[in-house]
């Protein structure tokens, strides 16, 4: 490589402004970010994020699930690209660093290039995937999840949010269901930067997670059927208490996966009453699970553990209690090559670093089914994300984006 | 008593076919009643009401509330009438009884006088109660609530309904505002049959309920601050869940209403995930409790043990739990001659009964205040009420009826 190319490093100052500047898509009054995907905010920070790559002489293609590519030439545009990229879709009280980190760097990473004369070998792609968070849609990661075949883009298409607008029409009303088949859009290998969204790092000081796995995860939809009747006049022992029960699942879920910890986690994020009223006991009550393991022994142990428990409440308070497995995700194993290429890229640049696994799932952890991948993780405050809290320093996120434009450096090679 | 008397019975089949003829009054497809209060329905049984006491030989008085009072004069008129009755107005999706069934077996027993030509020393005196349910006008029952001096009449005049329309026009729209004050209508004692709205008197197969008191009233807002996180990266043990603990709280409020039981109940019939999502941990809920008992002191520990079980678990798991009481209604204890009375008619007339305490509020509850009161209840189908699948078996009402017609009886005394 140059000497040139091996001094490179990116612009830490725009990379900062460009995160801020583009935090206000969505800017929450708590300095977080609401940008839900295929939503306004996310159409107005996709329409940013394509104008950008075009002024970065990007070619950018989208895909009929909203999926964006965009292509900087390499010298030999007979191989596949280098791809490198995130998401930029939020949370509903979301912070400004996840996912947007890994896509503004790749970005960044473009602009570094142009701005040092660098032509790569193989070209470079940079990608914005389609839902990653999976708070409106269901499942998360869905964009990655359907380009490497996991559903069926006609499936994907016809999911519904909460207010019953599927992802087919939420598409078009913003203007991004692309014209390029899902999938099309091949990769030599992809390279993720995100923050950890985990205490580890920080915990450690070190400044660079080089990520060689990732936990499975097993997504369920539940659904309680007690019976509703007046709260003053339903003596305690002849109630049949959604509400009562469904506090039971959260607990034997909490208690479940501490016994199978520490790599193990569960939790219930949603649980709506259907019909509430201070003075009724609630009848019918839907709710999520989450759970996640880096094991796969340990998943098949939660997902036992939790159905038996749940169908042992469900007995004992005469209730019924439905549970849907909604998404099962395999632990992930990163591409030892390009793990260590991370490594390589960290230790050369001087930054601490350690191995780690990825708490949270990612479209990393898709496409790594299909082709070569490695993350980067970078610190954030006290381990917080999906928290208008969520933050990280200007020196981590620039150590992170210096780790992904070596790494992509060294995988893609410099033109003679 | 003459053996008249004493072996009189009421006519099931009239009652049972007035209770069905006037469910036209406001009927629903699923076989309902949607009579609101002071509404076009509510007019139109208030208007068959009155023709039908006026019939019977009653003098209709209407009060500025339009609470409606038929007059059945006795031997003696120097002292005031008994009382009997309850309301005819429903809920939005109410059933055929609740009210009715107290309403219309008044105006049967008067009918059952008239018939075996039978005159009372005592005056009786048949009340429909205006707003019982409170479900267009707040608060419920209204018109009774303002005849003990509750509320004063221009304050409840004043109260509007959710499209904007006071009391004061409603009630003159449908011509009820009458002539005679509120509260001017004395009673020597009131007697109120209703259904159960509760599943005892069924499960236990008794055909009467001799009802000794009504159950006091916690009521609660409760909100809870944990911290919000990603449920995939957050270990365990430094996790602040908020619905983790909603979940103890819910089970603690159940295991402290059966620990205080028989006569104690306790609900959480409200919870909010503040933003939630199936890949985060509940950061904040905003719940609600119900508890109840008809023991003053058994309220204090409800409250006392509701609030340091909240503290405990609040504390334990690091997270902020506030509680305000929203509303406390002390129990109310109905006077024991009248309820000797009731349970006297039940046992010579042969039926199955029990004491039973009222779970939910009656207009008898407020009357309680300034006269000698009891309640006579008779089971419903599977203890459900405020809903078109509200029902009653004829048997039940009528014998229901005939406790009310021997209390009465006994109350008023039949001339010699």
């Amino acid at each position: 490589m140059s000497k040139l190319a091996s001094n490179l490093q990116i612009d830490s100052a725009r990379l900062w402004s460009t995160i801020h500047d583009t935090a206000k898509f969505g800017a929450t009054p708590k300095g977080g970010v609401r940008r839900l995907t295929l939503g306004p905010e996310d159409k107005l920070v996709r329409d940013w994020f394509r104008a950008a790559c075009e002024a970065a002489g990007c070619e950018v293609q989208i895909d009929a699930l909203g999926n964006m590519f965009a292509l900087r030439r390499g010298r030999d545009m007979s191989k596949p690209p280098v791809g490198l990229g995130s998401h930029l879709d939020t949370q509903p009280t979301g912070g400004k660093f996840d996912g947007v980190l890994g896509t503004l760097a790749a970005l960044e990473v473009l602009r570094t290039l142009n701005d040092a004369s660098i032509e790569t070998e193989l070209p470079l792609c940079v990608a914005n995937w389609t839902n990653e968070e999976g708070s409106r849609f269901a499942p998360a990661m869905m964009g990655s999840a359907a380009y490497v075949g996991d559903f069926t883009v006609e499936d994907i298409l016809s999911r519904k949010d909460a207010a019953g607008i599927s992802v087919a029409e939420a598409l078009d009303s913003i203007g991004y269901r692309g014209d390029s088949a899902v999938g099309t859009q091949k990769f030599t290998s992809f390279i993720e930067l995100h923050i950890e969204q985990g205490p580890i790092l920080e915990a450690e000081s070190k400044a660079i997670g080089v990520v060689d796995s990732g936990q499975g995860v097993l997504w369920y939809d539940g659904k309680i059927t007690g019976f509703e009747s007046h709260a003053g006049s339903t003596p305690m022992q002849l109630r049949r208490d959604a509400l009562a029960t469904l506090s039971e699942i959260v607990l034997a879920v909490e208690r479940i996966a501490i016994e199978l910890g520490p790599n193990a986690v569960g939790t219930v994020g949603e649980a709506v009453i259907a019909a509430p009223s201070r003075n009724v006991i609630p009848g019918e009550i839907a709710f999520t699970i989450d759970t996640r393991s880096a094991d796969a022994a340990i998943m098949d142990a939660l997902d036992q553990r939790i159905r038996a428990a749940a169908a042992e409440i469900a007995t004992r308070r005469k209730v019924e209690v439905a549970l849907d497995l909604l998404w099962r995700k395999p632990p992930t194993r990163f591409d030892p090559k390009l793990v260590d290429a991370v490594e390589i890229a960290a230790k050369e640049l001087g930054y601490s670093n350690r191995r780690i696994t990825s708490g949270a799932g990612h479209d990393a952890c898709n496409l790594n089914t299909k082709m070569p991948v490695a993350m980067i993780f970078v610190p954030c405050k006290d381990g917080v994300s999906h928290n208008e809290l969520e933050d990280a320093t200007q020196p981590d996120c620039s150590a992170g984006a210096n780790v992904l434009l070596h790494t992509v450096l060294a995988l893609a090679g410099v033109a003679k």
